[in-house]
């Protein structure tokens, strides 16, 4: 369990384009381990996935228009956030805190313009960010399995072969905190938690109440060594091989606190 | 400001008693160099500053007593609780949130029982985080210059001296996901956030809300290498020289968001 970890930064991934294969453009440049956890920026698989959208293209509603006037924001922008948003928990002092289809409770729904051509263009989170992360660890398998043509058409990916997790992060905001913080918003073949409670401490007195959040901390130890600005979408953690399942397992839903169990509604 | 991060356990800290120089026991075992980030468990911060504390000497006031019934919790910890803490967000549900003394917003003003002596002892937060975080970095730098009689009596430290950084971190859960994650309560020669508001990102286009909370992200990263109950009290990470300060900075008090703009109380 103990041991060293490593955060390599995965160098000259190209630009990536709506329908580009991304597991396949990383597993291209990096050289991967058995174990290894790969942490890829939202922004580029949602780019690959085509979620980017332009802001004069979207119709605000009457409703849109009024909260965007309230908070200092542009109508198609806020159009955008309630689209994806299925409720909204704050809105004031210019923030806009809503908690997405996803499940995810973020500002202004995980939309940003960051990183995107200067031609009014944002960008949305993935529909699916668990499946995009099984869609992603199954292309970085076919590349291992010898379908380097990056078709897709190589041979079934094995169920019981080499493993890899893939963790999607984004930045979020904290509720009491300064600063934004990478955290999972997909993740397969990663234990996104893990569980102490009912194991004992070192002094064999149960361990009551520690549940730590593997995979968010994947996703803020990946962001170490990102360089915002530079491109480097894509990071590989090695020294967690005790966390990466053979199966895909439950994905980052694990990490949405259910809303019946929220004290800050 | 790419490249490699290296997360390395520090194994061999001995069992850590009130009074001893945590700096020194961790420079005992770890061969540190310029640049690197030394992460420190809370906990034993707290046993070498004497903030064990024993339940059966405490004595609950009525107050405490009503909210330990409420919650299904025991009178004297929801006392320690409300001696360390200036306001109650939330008691429901067995849980009980509140703003310590600190400023920190966190389940049970960050007062727990692991890793004790299982004789109803507990273990409160330092009271000045990152005073302790100042002082147990000059103890590092005490025995890299020669005083490794662990004294306090050796050469001063030189201003402009090499630098590490030190974090002191503790498990923190969040409103709106499962687990908790680790946090920096505490650090010093460590800019705590990475401010990009105002520059520009790779398309020329100015990043507007980019801000990250650095230290926490550190907190996390270490985490991962930490075995809970096999006693890694010291992480040292690698490769993030450029966010080492040869000053001590701001802190961790940096890292909390001020009341005025809290939108979750």
């Amino acid at each position: 369990m103990s041991g060293e970890l490593r955060v390599i930064p995965v160098e000259g991934i190209p630009e990536v384009r709506e329908g580009d294969r991304v597991g396949g453009l990383i597993a291209e440049q990096a050289e991967l381990q058995d174990g290894d956890v790969v942490v890829i920026s939202q922004k580029v698989v949602s780019k690959a996935e085509g979620m980017v959208r332009r802001l004069a293209e979207v119709e605000p509603s009457e409703g849109a228009r009024e909260l965007a006037d309230e908070l200092g924001k542009e109508a198609a922008a806020v159009e955008l956030v309630l689209s994806e948003s299925k409720e909204i928990l704050r809105a004031e002092r210019g923030v806009l805190i809503t908690e997405t289809h996803h499940g995810f409770v973020c500002a202004n729904a995980g939309i940003d313009a960051s990183n995107l051509p200067d031609d009014g263009t944002v960008c949305l989170l993935p529909r699916d960010p668990d499946a995009s992360a099984q869609r992603i660890r199954r292309e970085l398998g076919d590349r291992r399995w010898g379908s380097p043509d990056n078709s897709g058409e190589g041979p079934p990916t094995p169920t019981a072969g080499p493993s890899i997790a893939v963790v999607i992060a984004d930045s979020f905001g904290r509720a009491w905190r300064l600063g934004q913080v990478e955290v999972a918003i997909g993740c397969a073949g990663l234990a996104p938690i893990d569980d102490w409670r009912g194991r004992d401490d070192a002094n064999g007195r149960e361990l009551s109440a520690t549940v730590i959040a593997i995979a968010d901390e994947v996703a803020a130890a990946a962001d170490l060594v990102r360089v915002k600005d530079e491109g480097v979408p894509a990071v590989v953690i090695r020294g967690l091989s005790h966390y990466v399942t053979s199966d895909d397992g439950p994905g980052a839903a694990a990490l949405r606190r259910p809303t019946s169990e929220d004290l800050f509604r």
